[in-house]
């Protein structure tokens, strides 16, 4: 008997198939490892085949198909993502978009593309016109743009205009349903929100228009410190500076910067490193904050000096000093934590008395959804058991400090942090009435019928 | 016997003089009559000669001869000041910077001119290439870049840089001494801001360098509430939107914006309105909050139609707010107040709740030196007398308002609010020794000898 997926190939026979396991498995898979939880649970989790659609006509064939044949289907950008957004529970097709990858245009402030392609890509064609997306993972260079909306959060840049669902930064979608006859509709501004941050279950998301920021010269700093406080009030007080215009400020607290060995050389032994991105004329106004606070340069380069390497601080930044220190010290893992805007710096120094050498701090400064300048932190844990990381996340909790965490593939339970709103559920019912995108991740829904 | 204002102009006869005492009198004034106090003080002040210089070499002459015939020299923009910032007390040379006024060059988020060019002529030289003003007053039409170094706050954009005082807005000035052998010295960052705000009393401005800003496509719209809260939350929400790019967002409480006669078909009677600038590619973002807040959009203006009828809501906000009210009622002043971020809107509330009809409420959104979100307020008062104005100021102060008295020449009573720091009174030595710099503005000064 021919199964489903069979059927699939053979109704679909010019399509880009992917049947080689070993290729099937790599592409199941995404940056979930950095949580051993995740790594547990996922295990041998995989799709059944992929497809690389080069046409909304060919995403279109295989949504209905999978419609007709209720097979579940999970998209995926370039696999960037830390929640095990794009490897399926349930088998099924995974519906990789990185061929689908066309810059479409830009004006003043607005850029729009196609699901698939790369954020450096995107940057890349917008930049010679002025403009560069406001927030970048610093995953950029293999992220894909439907990667940053259906999974991401914000990042560089981020210290300037918040998370990439504040109103304003993702202007609309093009987003088609998966049933027989797929729906392809344009979604804007809140309503294309209702898709955001959710793991490819409530649509596919086949372009996206995003606002864009003026591209600066960005000059690329570290700055050291002896002290951990002091190191801390520079981030702040640079986070806040309204005259200097910055695109990143991230705080790594000793020992962190010793995971950085790439950086080495830059990096005394002890110290506590802010790695820092501001506009090249606003360099000599940093420079006043660096000398009030007591730092010491020991990186610096031009935009132009920075693009000439391939090199760039971002990559040491966000989610990548997790991984720059998980390739030094497999036994770390890490949390998402959010702190309350005005007590951000107390949360700060309390996590730090509080845990020790067993919760490593490192501090990315950001405006909250509200505007307020505030920091985030992705604070490196020396992982124990799964019961410590969650007495850790409540301990958390317990200081007023919101955990979005990372080490859960349910969506509710993550960055959400309760039920999803009822606008949310309703999306989910118009774009997949079957239930066949992604099954599993969201709660509310269930498992396919 | 010659007089030493005879002698000058005989030792330096091919300057451009104004004797015409009707012209001196004219140019010995600004809009110090938006305060009743200033009227009567300042009565019958006046320059006894005004120059106008060409060239550096031309002001080096000026300011050389004052120093040697020991005459007091007072620097003069375009008079849009409100503080009497240059009218002499004590009479002598004019020093009208407004002939003295090339836009020099510009790279990106950088410019530099000469001290006398308009505001509006620098950004039209700026914007060609992408950039513009950071922060403008209302008067940017007429009101010079020294006049705006040295008397000015902020204004249209401080909602995003702060004040022009902050960090990385001012990059440096050429600065000239009054000496026999005037010093002419480049002064970068902190150090050209012991100048700023002194009113011309602490070196004489040649050049002026400035941090530019993106310049965006501004929309302008007039948004109107049936309900003063609202209003002010709709403001204070969208001043805070860290996703939504803004260049002013003012609030004419009622009855404010029926003094703003010349809009009045886009403000219904008892209407609370916000006078807001956007970018266009902000618009269904912005509109987002203002349906949030029950707002109404009575007025629209894309860039290109606001530059094509050379008309915009810039010059209904900060003190033209004021300027637009004393047309229509002669017997209203005004205050310069800041509230507290955080406690802001609760601020206004009592303000309101105080004064009812004897101080209308006019709020401008902005950033706090310190980069956090509030607003400032240029409140109109029903002027009775020089004590009731006293007593407000007293019970605003009592309130935790910081107000910024512009009822005074005194730079120590205004802005600064106490004793100057001992690097701007060095400073004052270092460029003015004889104190013949618009001599009795500053009281720890006093008078030429």
């Amino acid at each position: 008997m021919t199964s489903p997926i069979e059927s699939l190939q053979q109704e679909l026979p010019d399509l880009d198939w992917i049947t080689d396991p070993l290729k099937i498995g790599r592409l199941s898979q995404d940056f979930s490892w950095f949580s051993p939880v995740l790594k547990r649970q996922l295990l041998g989790k995989r799709g059944d085949i992929v497809v690389k659609p080069r046409t909304e006509e060919e995403v279109r064939q295989v949504a209905s198909a999978c419609a007709r044949h209720r097979i579940p289907l999970t998209l995926r950008g370039s696999g960037t993502g830390n929640y095990g957004q794009s490897t399926p529970l349930h088998g099924g097709v995974i519906l990789d978009m990185s061929g689908y990858n066309q810059f479409l245009w830009s004006r003043p402030g607005v850029g729009r593309a196609q699901a698939g392609i790369r954020l450096a890509e995107f940057d890349n064609a917008s930049r010679p016109m002025g403009w560069e997306l406001r927030c970048i993972p610093s995953t950029f260079r293999s992220a894909s743009l439907g990667g940053l909306f259906s999974g991401g959060f914000g990042g560089a840049g981020s210290i300037n205009y918040g998370p990439i669902g504040a109103a304003g930064n993702i202007l609309g979608i093009r987003a088609m349903s998966v049933e027989a006859d797929p729906q392809v509709v344009e979604l804007r501004g809140p309503e294309a929100l209702l898709l955001h941050h959710l793991w490819g279950t409530n649509g596919i998301v086949l372009e996206v228009e995003m606002a864009l920021a003026p591209a600066h010269p960005w000059l690329e700093m570290i700055v050291t410190f002896g002290d951990a406080d002091r190191a801390l009030d520079f981030g702040n007080a640079l986070a806040h500076a309204p005259g200097i215009v910055k695109k990143n400020i991230a705080l790594l607290v000793d020992p962190v910067p010793a995971y950085m060995t790439s950086l080495a050389e830059h990096l005394p032994k002890g110290c506590h490193a802010a790695l820092v991105l501001v506009a090249e004329f606003s360099e000599a106004a940093a420079l006043q904050v660096v000398a009030a606070h007591g730092g010491q340069v020991t990186y610096r380069r031009t935009a132009v000096e920075a693009k000439a390497g391939h090199h760039t601080l971002i990559e040491y930044c966000w989610n990548h000093t997790t991984l720059n220190a998980l390739k030094v010290d497999k036994g770390l893992t890490y949390l998402q934590t959010t702190f309350t805007p005005g007590k951000h710096l107390d949360q700060v120094r309390r996590i730090r008395e509080l845990f020790g050498d067993e919760v490593l701090m490192h501090v990315e400064f950001l405006r909250s959804m509200d505007g307020f300048t505030t920091c985030t932190s992705l604070p490196l844990v020396r992982f124990t058991t799964e019961e410590r990381l969650n007495e850790i996340i409540q301990i958390f909790r317990d200081n007023g400090i919101r955990v979005n965490n990372p080490h859960t593939f349910i969506i509710e339970e993550g960055k959400v942090g309760g039920d999803l709103p009822q606008n949310v559920i309703d999306m989910k019912k118009r774009f997949d009435p079957a239930g066949l995108l992604n099954p599993g991740k969201m709660r509310a829904w269930g498992l396919p019928g």
